[in-house]
């Protein structure tokens, strides 16, 4: 792999308190490079900000359309949700649809990110369930799709027919054979791909409106989906709904775990695709803001570019105490 | 700053996922390098790193003695604490015996780590306050020499006496002049310093039982009730306590916010301190862990070593997906 990129500076006072490298790229369908930070070369887990490529074959399998899945339920499937109760009154509704229970699931329970939804847990002596973890839209994904194929209830397995749908998408959009996967925090398969193979899938979803075949046909409702209802993708106070609902139409992103972050850009034709060495949320956030201010998507000085680019640091009393920024060199015109 | 060098790695699968770099020193009390990794020379802020240091002024200028501060006391001084009720009764009993009220802490609100703590408020509708601030025993030291020196009530402001204090101590056990200061969580000033001066610090007080002047008398006594009192120290699942339990009384460790660690070891008369890139606790815990074992302070397969280092990753449902290990260059005889 080659060398990442200084990408973000954590400033406290006059000292740099902390760094961030990593690697980032913005691509066309073809998989040309349009601009690449550090190495396009380098291979990843892209974890979460790839369930939108997890979800294509829902659609190509026509297992969707049989279950009349509505826009909030695709955009759900792409999702890393906070498991506030906009997301789990849906999941539970989808689950009751398809005759399946909690139980059905295989992703793991999680507290839910959403305040309100994890203080009414402890109010009510209760304990958080799977549906309360932010992949329970995929998950209902993966289960409807198993369904409507008649597969065994594994369905997280490698080798379940639905997970060998999943592949067959991910190294269709990727344009590479994964080189293998890892297990993903909800138990289903994740698999590996160059960045720029990830960069290249996401142009491939910024330019699906523009072609007529069935799959891109697919990609194109799921994309339209996260860009209708950012707030089902992630939720309150969460990158990914702001982002989304500050470019209304103009973009859909998704954050995955340990500093992976993807774009898609259907007003350019471009994917960007990025990840920070060492894994962390503050510094994807940033580089993601950061390449969207460089694209001419949302201005600098949006409140919500503030909140994630150029962030303040306070102290819990309130003082200013420093910034989290992008490295200077890594800003250029595109 | 030169450059730092890889210590950590997170695995998911056969995909080296994430990475993690830093600098790490281990000295003795003249500042002699046993080993390093990294640039010894690197300006760090140590954050709660260094809380045994901002509570020397305590103990030299009489304060403790004249308050009759307990052994709990002076580690709560060196805390940062989970907000546990072992913790906020002792604070509270603290500033109840110096007649003053959570109002003349100026750390700043914190919601407590600890769970019991976070579900008891919730449970009776309460708000965190200022008590269960992790560092809120710092800051019951601080307004316990304020109130022994008679000073003004903002005693967070750089150029209190209070704070000043806390400078002298600090260029005096560092042996370095502090180039600078930022703003903590908490609101105090923190003195930035090279890492080989933090670790000389450490070393200071590792070997402060062998010397007779009334400093080190101070720093003895607060190594010994860091070592009598770990739970105070940190909390339950905290690492400094688990750590300081596995090695009674052998080694006082710290954490420190960005990433940093230090460690006072009196039976070798050394001192540690690391300081992560990128911030991340993981990769701190870790990498103080994998030295710690180096010295011979712990064993490999001890349990609490293994939650720290070589840490297995697990799935939401409890399915093994990696693990976080020290770089193999870094592991080497001492």
């Amino acid at each position: 792999m080659g060398k990442a990129v200084p990408l973000v500076e954590v400033w406290r006072g006059a000292l740099l308190e902390s760094a961030h490298s990593g690697h980032a790229v913005i691509c066309d369908a073809k998989g040309q490079i349009v601009a690449s930070w550090g190495d396009p070369q380098a291979v990843i887990y892209p974890r979460s900000s790839c369930k939108m490529i997890q979800a294509l074959p829902l659609l190509t399998s026509g297992a969707a359309d049989r279950y009349g899945l509505t826009t909030e339920q695709l955009a759900l499937a792409c999702a890393s949700h906070n498991g506030a109760a906009i997301h789990t009154t849906r999941v539970t509704k989808w689950l009751d649809q398809l005759g399946l229970t909690e139980a059905d699931l295989r992703c793991g329970p999680q507290d839910p990110a959403d305040t309100e939804a994890h203080e009414g847990l402890i109010l009510a002596h209760e304990k958080p369930c799977q549906i309360h973890n932010n992949c329970s839209g995929k998950h209902s994904g993966f289960l409807t799709l198993n369904q409507y194929m008649g597969g065994d209830p594994e369905y997280t397995e490698v080798d379940h027919p639905v997970q060998q749908a999943a592949l067959a998408a991910f190294e269709e959009v990727t344009g590479e054979d994964s080189p293998g996967y890892g297990i993903d925090g909800c138990s289903a398969p994740n698999f590996a791909t160059t960045l720029l193979g990830l960069g290249r899938a996401m142009a491939w979803f910024a330019t699906a409106g523009q072609r007529s075949d069935q799959g891109s046909a697919a990609g194109a409702r799921l994309v339209q989906a996260m860009m209708k209802h950012p707030e089902l993708v992630a939720g309150e106070g969460r990158a990914c709904t702001a982002l989304m609902r500050a470019m209304p139409g103009r973009a859909a992103v998704k954050t995955g775990a340990e500093g992976v972050f993807t774009g898609i850009l259907p007003e350019l034709g471009l994917g960007v695709a990025l990840k920070i060495t060492d894994g962390t949320t503050r510094a994807s956030e940033c580089t993601m803001t950061a390449l969207l201010i460089m694209l001419g998507l949302i201005e600098a000085e949006n409140p919500v570019a503030r909140s994630y680019c150029n962030v303040p640091i306070r102290s819990r009393r309130g003082l200013d105490a420093g910034v989290i920024r992008p490295v200077a060199d890594f800003i250029r015109p595109l």
